[in-house]
């Protein structure tokens, strides 16, 4: 049974403009990878009602689960969970439960717990919230899509708090050589070998460093024997000449 | 008149997958604001036809300019040029200007010029090649879609190759504020502040630093005088208790 499918939104103007790097997608797919579930595609798309709403409807509906991250602040530029609402067509409000958890965190900070803030206690109809341990405010999953913060660290917690909620398959598994030549000499032999083990994934990414070509070939399965058996065949073709 | 848009489609599974923290969008996006063209939106896809036609033909539809990176090397899973043909419902051939410049290439190199890297001079019906002084297998460009490596050194060769031909508009200017407070206590006036300039678009960015909350104000803009009088009105509001 091929392993559950993901994909990941990553809203937020500041990706796109170049001002923040991304390092959610990173983290996320990496997660994923260990525990078996497929990333699959990822969108990045800008503070913008109309794109929000389509990238979560067409997601959703395509993949298992859905990930994104960013726009749930206390911000005017902070339109996720309203847009994740509208796109299920689903209403939006203050909930009490979340309010609560945020009230509280801010008299324990002697911070106000002002009109702003309460902003972050907008879930949406029939969501469950996800834990913050970092910073309290929560996210929410709502049918098969998981609504989480931009800032990394509340976002690492974020999926720390619902990746034991997810079923995964087997977790993908591969190996890697490191080849000092350039990918066009291995390449009409690597692909003989990804016919052969056709239940294997293989890959090629070359780098180039301090101006000679090289690459990284890469064995990905499921079966760590079958992975050690094509490693040691494609070992063998890199030595040759 | 607003800014050309422009997105992106980062192919390969050594994204989705983790391996590799990708690079080229965040390069991009800077590249693009600084000419005054507005990257807005990102998909990464897998090395699979199916994924990597309905990308290109969504975002050639959608927006003024598309650049793709990643899989248009020697190996078998290198296989952008061909579905961007198929995207495009033109043929896919190696092509005499191509071949001759890769022959050339590693003829120098006393490397093999073998089939595998005669692949990298298979163009599509009607593209133009993209220079690429690095490494020399060309991208190319089929009606608004650039095509370019995924080698960081190499995209961004090709990016240089690129940007000259492309019109932009007015450069997106920002300035940043930086400020030791949680983005809920400025939440308000800030929303007030965007009311009042809506010429400009304003950002909150958190983070959290040693434990405490902080953020980034960024506003951003094509006209320098207006937004150094939306940032002299933002310092104000920030200092206020």
């Amino acid at each position: 049974m091929p392993n559950p499918t993901a994909a990941m939104i990553v809203i937020g103007d500041e990706i796109l403009s170049g001002r923040t790097r991304d390092s959610n997608m990173h983290y996320l797919a990496n997660q994923l990878t260990n525990h078996g579930i497929s990333l699959t595609e990822v969108r990045v798309v800008a503070d913008n009602p109309a794109a929000i709403q389509a990238a979560i409807k067409a997601m959703s509906a395509a993949y298992d689960t859905v990930f994104t991250s960013g726009g749930i602040g206390p911000t005017h530029d902070d339109i996720t969970a309203d847009n994740v609402a509208a796109a299920f067509g689903v209403g939006i409000d203050i909930r009490d439960d979340a309010r609560d958890l945020l009230a509280a965190y801010y008299a324990s900070q002697n911070k106000e717990f002002n009109a702003a803030r309460q902003r972050m206690a907008r879930i949406p109809d029939g969501a469950t919230l996800i834990d913050n341990p970092v910073s309290i405010a929560p996210g929410f999953t709502i049918e098969n899509v998981h609504v989480m913060a931009g800032v990394p660290s509340v976002f690492q917690a974020m999926v720390a708090s619902v990746m034991p909620t997810l079923t995964g398959g087997a977790p993908l598994l591969s190996q890697n050589l490191r080849l000092q030549r350039g990918e066009g000499d291995i390449a009409t032999p690597l692909s003989q070998l990804a016919e052969e083990f056709s239940d294997l994934s293989f890959g090629s990414y070359p780098f180039i460093q301090d101006g000679a070509h090289g690459c990284n070939l890469v064995v990905r399965g499921t079966d760590p024997a079958r992975i050690d058996a094509a490693m040691s065949k494609l070992t063998k073709l890199a030595e040759a000449p």
